[in-house]
């Protein structure tokens, strides 16, 4: 059976006790210069730095005393592997996180901190999940995916059901930057499952450099097989089946940005909002930018996904 | 008659429809870095992105249509500028801003993108006056002096107001950075003259490059002249008359503390909250990574200053 908002709700009792209800956050001087009125909800001040202590709280705090006595494995670019590592830790079982090799310095170093076991391999999904699979053979341990996972799914969601609770009017369109889709994924579960949100549009933005997703949801065939290579490191993971299922159901619209703009939107996020924010929680403003008029007027809640990055290697 | 926590409850009932009630924000591993419970006040997300925001609002909404049609002028490094030229903008009034000439270029600038005309003195105080007092005979325009005014001191004083209705629990400490003494004397005001507190400590921290607050703590005696020489531009200032004596008669203890670890503080503040804060925001912070074991296991609340400053030329 596919999961629905009521998971995502049992996901959000689970995991409230261990997570931060994170700001919702705005800028007149931001809207002014859009057009637009944006309400932010600030995952980027989460748990790990970013929405993925959700998912991976939910996934850990659902295993049984047996799996969780054999571990969690993962592969993930930065912020997932840190968010289970994080989770792992509250209950006390061994966490190994597969790594690309080229992801920032600062994710791996977050995930050593939470007290994992860092495994490197090259950065595309076979060779991920090829050292996943030796690793889950060789230890027994259970597989916690960064996306591709009801539990997981359910858990992003909730930031999207923290959001309509926060919200003081309502929004015509929510955004979430897509990457593996879980975010994406459990946001719209929550927007069309959700009375009075009848009318709000879900979007997903996407790179240009990494658009397996845009691809999907426009041929109607998912995309298993990318070799991202976009400065957004969070999105560099291809749509998960289970994403691409409920992303092809209720998403309204992918758009896509180019890496500049991505650049150019994180800037200006940092300059008008004072908070940080890693490339890839800048796409959905960054795709804003590129198409104002399509957008003049609107309410739009974007989710900002993370605020995870080298501060020593800014990409200005 | 001095000003009382009177001033900073009408202040801000005059000020809360035009600012933000910025959020409180709190982060473990920066709690178990520090060996103490910090939890900090974001004056980074105000308006105009400093809690300057607040002292100018109040002066410029208290003022009558006689004095608002003359304008206002002011002296400022970068913050209060900025805030008297966006209050100003509100009720419409002219306003110039005397900056020193070696001000960062986010400050200028910011200064100007809210309307106001900007004249350049050298970097003293001395020089900073003397412009003002011409610019005042020249156009009849009202001085809202940064600090050292009573309805700027009600102004700034309503961040701790907000703070301590904002405490989930209570606080031992309450820090600022002290600069002209309106931050620290408004706040000050409000948690000595608080019931609850009573046993709450109010420390101010400053610059070790611009310790005149810290030597008039000291020796009883305001130092009114000092050249500042620290990378916490907002604290260049000399601590104004009204500010000393409401400081001499209600803040605790100041400490100082180092360029080098004004930057370290602030480098850690964006890794662990992820926001931006200017150098002078970090003081605080900074104060306590000097002498851990004084703040051992205590519960501080600190209020950030501001999140001003230029990306492109970042202190490390």
């Amino acid at each position: 059976m596919p999961i629905s908002i009521a998971d995502v709700i049992d996901a959000h009792e689970r995991i409230k006790p261990h997570i931060h209800c994170t700001p919702m956050l705005q800028s007149s001087q931001l809207n002014k210069l859009l057009g637009c009125e944006l309400v932010f909800k600030a995952d980027n001040m989460q748990k790990v730095g970013a929405f993925k202590a959700r998912g991976a709280c939910n996934a850990v705090f659902s295993m049984d005393q047996d799996s969780l006595s054999r571990g969690v494995v993962t592969h993930s670019s930065g912020n997932h592997g840190a968010a289970l590592a994080w989770a792992a830790a509250m209950r006390k079982t061994p966490c190994t996180v597969v790594m690309p090799d080229n992801a920032p310095q600062a994710k791996k170093d977050a995930v050593i901190s939470y007290g994992a076991t860092v495994v490197f391999c090259e950065p595309t999904m076979t060779a991920r999940e090829a050292t996943v699979a030796t690793l889950m053979e060789k230890d027994g341990a259970s597989l916690v995916h960064p996306y591709d996972d009801d539990l997981i799914i359910a858990g992003q969601g909730t930031a999207a059901l923290e959001t309509i609770t926060q919200l003081e009017q309502p929004i015509d369109i929510l955004m979430a930057p897509v990457g593996g889709g879980g975010l994406l994924g459990g946001s719209a579960l929550v927007i069309k499952q959700s009375l009075g949100f009848e009318s709000t549009q879900v979007i997903g933005a996407e790179p240009e450099m990494a658009n397996d997703a845009w691809q999907g949801f426009n041929s109607g065939v998912r995309v298993a097989k990318f070799v991202p290579n976009t400065i957004a490191d969070g999105l560099r993971g291809t749509v998960g089946i289970r994403n691409f299922e409920i992303i092809t159901e209720h998403v309204d619209n992918i758009l896509l940005t180019s890496e500049a703009r991505i650049v150019e939107a994180m800037k200006l996020i940092w300059t008008r909002l004072k908070i940080i924010v890693e490339p890839s929680a800048a796409v959905p403003v960054a795709a804003i930018m590129d198409q104002p008029d399509q957008f003049q007027g609107r309410r739009i809640a974007i989710i900002l996904s993370g605020g995870n990055l080298d501060l020593d290697h800014l990409p200005w």
